[in-house]
């Protein structure tokens, strides 16, 4: 018998892919509850436009003009940054309502605040933008 | 005559700008000057392949397999990090040698190092992932 052993993955592949699961979970079923990933300082870009704060964010989010989503992740990168925190680029497929299916790509800094990992920066873009 | 000021880019917008212009037009006419960009935590993630240190990512990005390479930028967004540095992430699309047009995503995080911005974290995916 051959003792094979599998390799464990990096801590930030498991601690972005666990995050990139459980936001984008959150995010289909009920994006309110995303409130408790942001804090005070962080920052989102959403299709080029700039909001700052838990309230100014989660406005945004819980603003948007459908009622039913869903994410499909093709694929997600992540690596530690010099501070620790952990970087995630997520490229994927969405769907909103009635909409054709479109790509998205998107990319968070998650922070460690002792018992929890937030998410300090957060970019969003649809991949409709990369077709002239 | 009106008094109209143009509202000020943001500093991370500037810095981010003028980044991303230099590393492309470094990349598409010699990318082996490149190498002044990464110092040895730098960590590069290449289609799902995890390189660490400028002199790693230096190889990869120097063996890749065409000879003539232009990057033409979709969209770019660029935050303030908690730590001082700035997150950028690009949109585009590229031409290597005489392959078909494709589209590609890429983050960076830049860290100042005194009297240079450099980048710590670089990540990459063609879009062509993003099609089932």
């Amino acid at each position: 018998m051959v003792d094979q052993q599998q390799p464990q993955p990096n801590p930030w592949d498991q601690i972005g892919t666990s995050f990139v699961q459980h936001y984008y979970k959150t995010f289909d079923t009920d994006r309110g509850q995303l409130a408790s990933l942001y804090i005070d300082v962080s920052c989102l870009s959403f299709e080029g436009f700039q909001f700052q704060g838990k309230k100014a964010i989660m406005e945004k989010l819980t603003s948007l003009p459908f009622t039913k989503i869903e994410h499909i992740i093709t694929a997600q990168d992540h690596q530690p940054t010099p501070d620790c925190s952990i970087i995630s680029m997520v490229v994927g497929q969405l769907k909103a309502d009635n909409d054709h299916i479109m790509g998205f790509h998107q990319c968070f800094i998650l922070k460690n605040t002792g018992d929890s990992w937030v998410c300090t920066n957060d970019m969003f873009r649809l991949a409709i933008h990369n077709f002239g």
